[in-house]
């Protein structure tokens, strides 16, 4: 059994609590949060304990940490825990600031903990099919991916400040899942944006709408498809042609249910809320990171990884301003 | 905190004690079964104990047992459990023997405890969603309904010897969901069944596929298509047509990948297994027996659910055998 | 090229009037309707000539009639039209009595010409996939079939009144469809129905909503079923479940495109009209009834074919009334 | 009714006979080709007569001529029918080279005879679904937009030779297609491009997959997905999202039946060949086309639309070459 000291109680340390919780090798065995409150109640709730970060990264009961804090706090705790031995859990990104990043992975290396950074979206069952059907040759050589990738609604004016930037914040996760996707570096890259959806986005100096095109040394291309708002929910859609075929994953709906009526046919939308369309992901994540605790596997997302998609959030903006493609 | 004795802990007795832990209202006390080697293992691993079915039942800390033993022994467990005052959950059938389930439901009213009968299809989102969509006057007045229930293969001829025959084992599902759905009790019932799977189960003197039609007062139809074998997973499909239109539940695949190729497009197969086509039923439904727990709701299954379903199977042999229409 | 004389000239008439004229190897001759404006209409839309009844079936040129006139003429014109040795298109049914429909095959086989019925839905693209796809193992033996067909609206009263009753009507291209698929008679028929759309029609002494369930020798169930009404278009699906699979016919869109919106997704409803719906059906027969008439092949559909049906008919209102399983 | 001259009796060319023989208001007068052979055979197919060019041109009985030779002629044919009077129906493109394209133009509207340039997909039902739906507000303001074209298999290397390239070969309808949807003119252009099929292509100096990103004024944004090669049969999609919800337009696939087996479930691939996938597009160009000769209608596609798309594709190689943004 490990035991798991989870640094941020918000949302996110919320779903994580239960995935601990609920896996039969790991255990919540503590809380750190300054919100006292917030930490109190998820404690509580999974009989665990409420900890100071000094306490749980002294604590010799705490095998791992999983950090779901602010994301500006990531860098340090990652390195506060790797010096304190423990097997860390990230969310991503790992820092906003590339330079920042390699620091922090650094630390790690001179520690050598287990270092898993959450994409978790490569551990959803739909994508990972597509990769396995990939490797298994069903679709032959890819020639072009297309991930399609909107979230609900914009976030708040206060988290577009903080967030980096659309590239940083959001498409990130879509150049990993190109990288987990095409098993190999783009060789270059271009993006284009608007700021089409809120005003108060643009003069915060983001955009909320953008296409990215990269390609590869084989001479494949992908394309990302970004947008801060979907008005019929959090469209997540992903497409590999190749040689051979194509692999299309779909939005999950949030029923099977069809109405056949006199002015159309309907049926339900995709799932709104990515907590609910990445859950089963989470745990598969979770999962795997139990494989890494138990000395089985090496982290599938590494501090390298989330390194490189970072370097390619940064080279977006670049290519955004100078309106050119970027070579990498 | 409600205090949960499992009777039974085979398959979907482990089912049920995973819901019961996950619940944060209710905790698995004990388990019982004679085979003290299951009842182990699983009290184990939730940390609840294992109990004698006598020290369960005049144990003051249970509230509630989950019966999920064999079916024969279902009748003498809910009438023990009444005496006792214990909140019962039992897995359908009540007994095979309509006499019988009218005595036991007898037991039950004089000791005035809560009976829950683990209809769970009625659980399903999916199904449910048609119910609410046709009160909420979506498809007029119901016209016809069409249940298409296939498991995906027959079970042994050991479990058919000793199921009650396909209406009372198989069908009685499909009976409860033609209630559930439509809300009135059908006036006539006719019945045609086959043998085309393995002889042996004809040997036996069950039949492995049938077609059930239903009439009711209003003059609304149903029909029930049942087959012991289904190629291509659990086939688990319901279309209600009314005045002003039709809902369709079609099959929940395992998964949301598309191929095409030269050869033709794939998808994924309907979810093979029943225990997880209709894991979230299962939930729901143990959400709901908490709530009858707490006092708000009273039990949306029944014990005189369960023997109007069984009535149904019984009237639905009665016409397979005269070939003629049976009225109710 | 074949001269083909069209007995009728309505609204099948005309749709049958394009096809013949469209084929490279037809020409319309001549159009025959007592209602001589239509006629003329037709023939001068096709540069062909008004006959009288008498001129065209003793004119040398006419290779064909093509019988699309009032239901309770079509006998007569078939005797007629085999005295003079034409070959014979004629629209279903031969005549709504059984006795009268055994008459007038005897005439066509004294004198010996091709007479195909015209069951459109036969040589409908999608149905005739299911039946190539049979015949060619790709769901092993037959266990159960499912026709669902439903008209957008009831015909008018008047047509009612004459119709021969809902299983005479409207059922009779399900029995030949189920006898076209299955490949083998049924030796059982139940019947039962409902009026549950206008009360005129049960006044009429007829019902609009009904599930007929066939048992056939090797223990094979079908099931049709029919409503004269559906909200949503014209309802026209297929499901064939076999030993080793299952094939779906689902109904043809308007259109393929979907929206996604706030309050839901949505897509086209089935064609609404069967002149649609059955397009290409309609030109295939009469491509089919050029290789008859090339003398290449027998009738797919032949009077034996349309008595067949209506036999089936007959019994499916026997059943009805006497709510008893019909031996055949 | 208005006669038509064939100029070209080639695949496309007897495609347009067909649907000129069967308009009521059309007849094909005559066909013109070099190849006697394959003219002779169309038009006494059609009862039409053969002509030499200037027979054609100077023919009063000729209304309009319909363009369908070669490509490197049509500019040439377009003049000398303009300078005869005659409407002028013709396959795109204009011709290869933008500036022979405005010489050819100011030759039409001097002449002020009507030019119709065959962008065919304008008139798929599907596409100008997608177009009537924004119009009518469905998705509100237009954010992105995403054309997925893909040949089945790429042309012969002679062909690719003369092509002008990808661009201006096959991209040229992608980019009319965005310019119909999005109803205003991209600000800038970006493509990205490779060879992937076949190194003949590539060394012919051609690419054959292709990713465009258009920007509008608005702040929109398109993209075009191009390949020659699709295993899986004539992909042909389009996606529009904007501020209020998403259109999709799907493959039309070759039929309806779904077969589920213990393999999978497999349906049929989308249509193969352009002259089936838009068999109806061609029919309703045409039936536009006469409305423009019965003087009611003003081109849908004039020269103007066919010279604009020219330019974007010339456009398109200036980004490919030079890796940047293009302003346009």
């Amino acid at each position: 059994m490990f035991n798991i000291a989870l640094l941020g109680a918000g949302r996110i340390g919320q779903l994580h609590a239960a995935n601990i919780a609920r896996h039969p090798e790991t255990r919540l065995w503590s809380v750190v949060d300054p919100l006292h409150e917030c930490a109190a109640r998820l404690a509580t709730q999974y009989q665990a304990r409420q900890q100071s970060l000094d306490e749980a990264m002294t604590d010799p009961n705490v095998h791992a940490v999983l950090i779901a804090s602010a994301t500006d706090t990531h860098a340090d705790l990652i390195e506060q825990a790797a010096r304190h031995g423990k097997a860390i859990f990230c969310e991503k990104p790992i820092h906003l600031d590339l330079a920042r990043v390699r620091d922090c992975l650094r630390v790690v290396t001179q520690y050598d903990v287990p270092l898993f950074i959450g994409f978790n979206r490569r551990f959803d069952p739909q994508f990972r099919q597509v990769k396995h059907a990939l490797l298994a040759g069903r679709v032959g050589t890819p020639e072009s991916l297309m991930i399609i990738s909107r979230d609900p609604a914009p976030p708040s004016l206060e988290y577009v400040r903080v967030s980096g930037g659309l590239f940083r914040d959001m498409t990130i996760h879509d150049f990993d899942m190109a990288r987990f996707i095409m098993g190999e570096e783009p060789v270059s890259l271009y993006a284009q944006g608007s700021n089409l959806i809120d005003p108060a986005i643009g003069e915060a100096g983001d955009i909320d709408t953008a296409f990215i095109v990269l390609k590869y040394a084989s001479g494949a291309l992908a394309t990302i498809v970004n947008s801060r708002r979907s008005a019929y929910g959090y469209d997540q859609r992903l497409e590999l042609h190749g040689s051979e075929g194509l692999l299309c994953v779909g939005n999950i709906l949030e029923n099977q249910v069809q109405h056949y009526g006199p002015n159309g046919a309907t049926h339900a939308l995709p799932e709104h809320f990515f907590l609910q369309r990445y859950g089963l992901a989470y745990a598969a994540e979770w999962a795997h990171f139990v494989a890494v605790l138990r000395g089985e596997v090496a982290p599938e997302c590494s501090g390298d990884d989330g390194e490189r998609a970072l370097y390619l959030a940064d080279k977006a903006l670049e290519s955004l301003l100078s309106q050119r493609t970027v070579l990498l």
